[in-house]
């Protein structure tokens, strides 16, 4: 292990230099002028990890961009496989005149590694293949299997991924996925992200009478599809933020009182929260603190309501319909189906008969958790701890990040948040940063990770 | 009297050739490239109502169409004056192809006289001229003072009309204003309509978070904007229909028993209502009838309804903010002020401290009486009788007609709406027809008010 921490220590210089070189490759996806430079990257990325010692090579074309996979499958079919996720390419660089240096000239000041993708997500992902590498410069070998699925479409809706996931199950088999594609809790706090919210769909609409009515010659004597979808909404949640869909909690986990410990040593303040947003009261259940509200509670959110005239001044109408958008964020062990299935009746239920209701169900991803006493959480405490000199704090994510619900359906592997990145690093936007102690720190982790991992 | 109506019937041919030639004109105000019709139709009436005995005629140039104006003050300053109000502009004639015959080609099919403006409102007006002309012929004069207000812009929105009659207050002086530009409430049944509702606006703002948020990192611990609006809303009108708005019902006067009988004994049938608008159930306070809830009971609606992401597929956000525009239907004695006000203080009165709500008060119209024993209804409950045969029925409106509340405010002269009109009648539709009986009963009823409300 010493060794292995010499290596990475000894070659900082070298490593910051190869990654400003992959930094300088525009690969931003989105913007159909940048799509050669993409290809480019692809091939960059290919022809380094095949001179870093991975067996296998390859670039896989999709629809889009290009994905890049590399395997070293040296460590045998007894020993543990470890795939590691992350992207190449880039969000774009616009508002260009708002960077104080140059997106694709990659600079260090006080510190800190300037550039487009420094953290989202070239430099994390550069962390782990410097992390390999010093296994194969110090020991000619690795620990586990690795196999590396870098996608070019990240920035773009990853529109092809789950195709190509699915076609290929053989080849991406794993025993846990490592995905860098994530932030600390704060600065100077290593984190581990180990559950995501998942989330369900439905388009509800409220019908009325047959056509757009005067509401002179009627208001009073005929139900209002606006009144009447406004009171069904209201009965999705109580005054406490209970949520009131029959059957809605009945298969959320509870969680345990370490897990909620960990939140509450957590730095939170709920002023600077209310200060940040503009508002003066925050909402939500009682019995928990705001952070398990986001983290570990499902919520329901109305995501755009539309109903009779919008424009400028008055039209007197009882309009002939309105409809919402509702959307739900689910925690385990809450499925899409069942809760889209759930709301959708529980909206038919509770309509009045002066109306008709329809109800799109659109399902959406499942809740994301692996268990924080798991062999690749374990792995992660231990690599962020040796890695940074601290131990990592345990933190859920509200929202979810699509790609750890394919890969634990698909194949059945728990993934695991190791994020280098910092709440201030300005991803998608300009001055994006990395900081250089995260990057160099980043780099022992994922080579640690690998070594706990094989003995887990 | 039987002088005056054996004139009347003996000159029907003669009327309906004079209304056809007025028909022809195609005095369509909201289209500019009749603008110079328009002038000529106004100027047509002028020299018809010169010949058949006004002593003074006038045009009065508008920044739109021009009014025609014209009185007969024989009748001396002690004696009573009448008003009366119509418009001699149309409807445009599109979907010019649904027409059976041409809109400018007066046909009489059936004892029906199809063209466009049969009905709205030149059939109606001319009914009057007639019914002063056969005063004029049989006695030489008028039994009150008459004053004719003939606008050219009532399609096109009534726009300088205001500005007209604040402008001409003593011009325009009188007792009663007579209105004919209404309808029966069902065929056979001549009808007085002596009230009309008023109406109130407000928009409400909900503004929530300084931006949208991300569903996924703040959902549950952030009120969102439209759940808030939906509960306010929610909290106007309780599931019998009853307002909740404090105050609300201070000033609405009680309904006599006689007049509700009126309504009673008037054929109405729910199911057909509900057929006619394709509800399965209709809604609103269950100790008033359906036309009740219409007519002499306030209400309240929302006319629009908008917050969030309205297009196509779901965009998962806690929107920043949501509005509503909400308008209520006013009775005797509400005003639009003192409800605009008392609603604007229950919103902000029922905002949790989470949002901040804008209220943007817009004052409407006053609602209209006129009460059934007043001498102008009595005047025209007289002249129906005579004129059909038949004693006509009291109703009321639930929709404003501004210029009624203007008469009132302004001139402070009850209006009297006889209208001669049918709900079959087409207007703003292709085949705009009126039937020849309610138009030479129409000149009757005209003669015989006049006679009668000198009387009162």
């Amino acid at each position: 292990m010493k060794e292995l921490l010499n290596f990475i220590e000894n070659n900082q210089e070298k490593h910051l230099e190869q990654l400003k070189e992959f930094l300088k490759l525009k690969s931003i996806s989105s913007e159909p002028e940048y799509k050669e430079e993409v290809r480019r990257t692809a091939m960059w990325l290919k022809i380094h990890l095949s001179k870093i010692g991975f067996e296998k090579t390859q670039i896989f074309e999709t629809k889009g961009h290009p994905i890049v996979y590399a395997e070293w499958l040296g460590a045998g079919t007894n020993a543990k496989t470890v795939l590691i996720y992350g992207h190449y390419d880039l969000q774009p660089v616009d508002p260009i005149e708002e960077w104080h240096t140059p997106p694709f000239e990659p600079t260090v000041i006080d510190n800190k590694l300037y550039a487009r993708g420094t953290a989202d997500d070239k430099g994390q992902i550069f962390a782990h293949i410097k992390g390999i590498e010093a296994h194969f410069q110090t020991y000619g070998k690795l620990p586990v299997n690795v196999k590396l699925l870098i996608e070019g479409e990240e920035e773009a809706g990853s529109g092809n991924l789950d195709e190509f996931i699915a076609n290929n199950k053989g080849l991406l088999k794993c025993d846990t996925v490592l995905i860098s594609d994530t932030e600390w809790y704060t600065f100077g706090l290593p984190s581990i992200c180990y559950a995501l919210r998942g989330i369900s769909f439905v388009e509800v609409k409220v019908i009325g009478p047959n056509r757009d009515l005067h509401s002179g010659s009627y208001g009073g004597a005929v139900d209002n599809p606006i009144f009447v979808l406004a009171k069904m909404l209201t009965k999705l949640k109580d005054d406490r933020g209970k949520i009131l869909i029959p059957g809605f909690y009945d298969d959320v986990v509870k969680v345990s009182e370490e897990e909620r410990k960990h939140f509450k040593n957590l730095p939170f303040s709920e002023d600077e929260l209310k200060r940040s947003i503009e508002v003066e009261e925050l909402s939500g259940e009682i019995d928990f603190s705001v952070l398990e509200r986001i983290w570990i509670r499902p919520s329901i959110d109305v995501n755009g309501i539309k109903g009779g005239y919008i424009g400028e001044g008055m039209k007197t109408i009882i309009p002939s319909e309105a409809s919402a958008k509702i959307s739900m964020r689910l925690v385990p062990n809450q499925t899409p189906e069942d809760i889209t299935e759930k709301l959708s009746k529980y909206l038919i239920s509770i309509a009045p008969k002066s109306v008709k209701v329809i109800v799109n169900p659109a399902h959406g991803g499942n809740p994301v958790i692996t268990p924080i006493d798991s062999p690749g959480i374990k792995a992660a405490v231990k690599a962020l701890e040796v890695a940074f000199n601290k131990k990592p704090v345990f933190m859920r994510e509200g929202g979810s990040i699509p790609v750890t619900d394919t890969f634990s359906k698909m194949l059945g592997a728990p993934p695991v948040l190791m994020g280098l990145g910092l709440p201030d690093d300005n991803i998608h936007a300009p001055n994006e940063k990395i900081n250089l102690e995260n990057f160099f720190g980043g780099i022992k982790a994922s080579a640690v990770f690998l070594s706990e991992y094989s003995k887990l």
